[in-house]
């Protein structure tokens, strides 16, 4: 087992990283100081693991609210959901809820956690290794919009994160693939030891191998939280998270949430961004390659989708918070493990990265 | 003139008390840094006040969101009106929201502002006595849930509250009274010079004369700054900002939100108290006299609605944010300006202080 402490002053929380957490209470239990309890799920982990997790609850006062599983549901309409059991349930500000899924979830429960009774307490048990490497650290908390990605939300901690390796067991492949692209994202932004563990490695972590699934989530989650600790509230260097993102989020609008993983959005705006941080003059083509083939072997796509347009993506991305007065500030690298937050990249590179990626004009 | 500087840290924010603030923005132009800006107010305040503040405004990139009137549009769905205007409108992260209207409006704007992009900056206008002397100190904000008031929010402090006593004389009358309950409160909490000087200045108050209404709005934000200051997030002293609340907000919910105005309902809930305080023997009598004369005097309801029981008012009170593992905590009084937020009070104390006032069993 590993773990780690994220440091915020007396925002700090425990992450526990290891198989079989949900059958070991002890550990976890202090945790939870109120006697009510509201476990948020969706239906497809709901029949996997929700009763193991109540049966370690049965001392507690616990009711659930499983939410229909997707992207497209992170929603007020579905935040409402909560906020009625927990007033039907009668539960007050000392309540604590527990976010059981993916990242949906979590930062569904997270953001009702932030807004019931202005602040309550909650814990994060992660179903997929997206959510144990990103949403999980960091304290953002949200849901979509028709017309953008998290663009309602707030900045709320949990009291303790469980990543139970166990409940990687029944991910998707596919799911599975999504969340490598976060954490080869942590080895290209600022740790290149641990992107050549990654290729190193990448024949295991597919298999799912234990100890190395370990190392992966432990070394990504550090990763996050030194550069979460330095700047809780995103107002400077917790931006080179964001690495591939602007454009990420731009194919997931275009596609519909859920259409594309989005990690696999993310990979594919990772390569655009390797490729842009090539054509500034930042990066030797070598890394770019060698990111390409690391992504690829991890199942991810590595171009953008065919039928998306450049003036889409423009568009799109000029809607990303990442715009500040009307420039596109992106993240982008100057080397591998440095990466640089910049508005250097003037449109019309943009648009020739993208053209050269196969975006129609 | 009067202003004070609200002492919360980095969070720190002005309130200037004054007439005709809205036309003098030299004094308040600078904490509003972006380009864009988006206005939020609601159709009775709009076509009185909201082109001489745009009027002021012409350098910016101003719209506007003009909600429906009334505490019953104090829900997630009218929420979604401002985030739907500013992501149509392309606000990023750096836009400033303005709240022109009263508590309700401040109250949904404040979140909207607390929650769009996970948190931008606002700029409060109240145009009620009690939004002046209530909801612009302490960065409460929120929308109700149809089982509770204020249920759903969060903690967001503006960035300047411009207080322009102006706005009060298209305030009618009723709703110039139920900002007087809250201004008294100040005085039977925790300031009884204050309390004093409202006995003896309450017909030229309520005259609206100028000067008693710049002092009575200052005294009223100084004394709930202190109060917040000491305790922004709600853990302990803050509450005692709840005197007749717990009450009130029973009254509230019973008769409809909007029906009982939230003064109103809180007038009649802090004679509650103060009986309850004198039935512990903390009160003497003589100061439930005298805070019932002050109250009249300031055309509020000092008895609870006559449609109401006593199991209702019980089952109602059991579901406000004020109650801790069951038991009712309340505020009540040692002395003139002198409160404490107690659990000593048993049921049967509290059903005999309803039924004393009418309350039907």
């Amino acid at each position: 087992m590993k773990n780690l402490e994220l440091d915020l002053g007396e925002r700090s929380y425990p992450i526990f990283i290891a198989r079989d957490l949900l059958g070991a209470p002890d550990l976890w239990c202090k945790y939870i100081t109120s006697q009510q309890v509201c476990i948020v799920t969706n239906d497809t982990i709901a029949p996997l693991y929700l009763e193991k997790l109540k049966a370690q609850l049965s001392d507690k006062t616990v009711c659930e609210v499983i939410l229909p599983d997707g992207e497209a549901y992170k929603t007020l309409a579905t935040l409402e959901q909560i906020f009625d059991t927990l007033l039907e349930e009668n539960h007050n500000r000392t309540t604590t809820l527990i976010a059981l899924g993916g990242g949906v979830v979590g930062d569904m429960c997270g953001f009702a956690a932030a807004c019931y009774q202005r602040g309550v307490r909650f814990v994060q048990i992660p179903s997929t290794l997206l959510s144990m490497v990103d949403s999980s650290v960091g304290g953002k908390t949200g849901v979509n919009h028709p017309l953008g990605k998290n663009m309602i939300g707030a900045f709320h901690q949990p009291n303790c994160v469980l990543a139970d390796l166990s409940l990687l067991d029944t991910l998707p492949e596919r799911e599975f693939s999504a969340g490598l692209a976060e954490v080869i994202k942590y080895g290209l932004i600022c740790d290149a030891p641990f992107f050549e563990w990654l290729e190193k490695n990448i024949t295991g972590l597919m298999r799912r191998d234990t100890d190395l699934l370990e190392e992966a989530v432990y070394r990504s989650c550090v990763n996050k939280a030194e550069v979460v600790a330095e700047d809780e509230r995103e107002g400077g260097r917790r931006a080179i998270l964001n690495l591939g993102h602007t454009f990420g989020h731009a194919i997931e609008t275009a596609e519909g949430y859920g259409n594309w993983l989005h990690g696999e959005a993310v990979s594919a705006g990772m390569v655009l961004a390797m490729a842009l941080s090539v054509e500034l003059g930042w990066l030797s083509d070598d890394i770019l390659v060698r990111g390409k083939m690391l992504l690829q072997l991890s199942g991810l796509p590595v171009a953008p989708p065919e039928n998306m347009d450049v003036d889409q993506f423009l568009q799109l991305m000029g809607r990303d918070k990442k715009v500040l007065d009307g420039r596109l500030r992106l993240v982008l690298l100057k080397g591998l493990g440095e990466s640089v937050v910049s508005s250097d990249a003037p449109v019309e590179m943009i648009v020739q990265v993208l053209r050269a990626a196969g975006v129609r004009a």
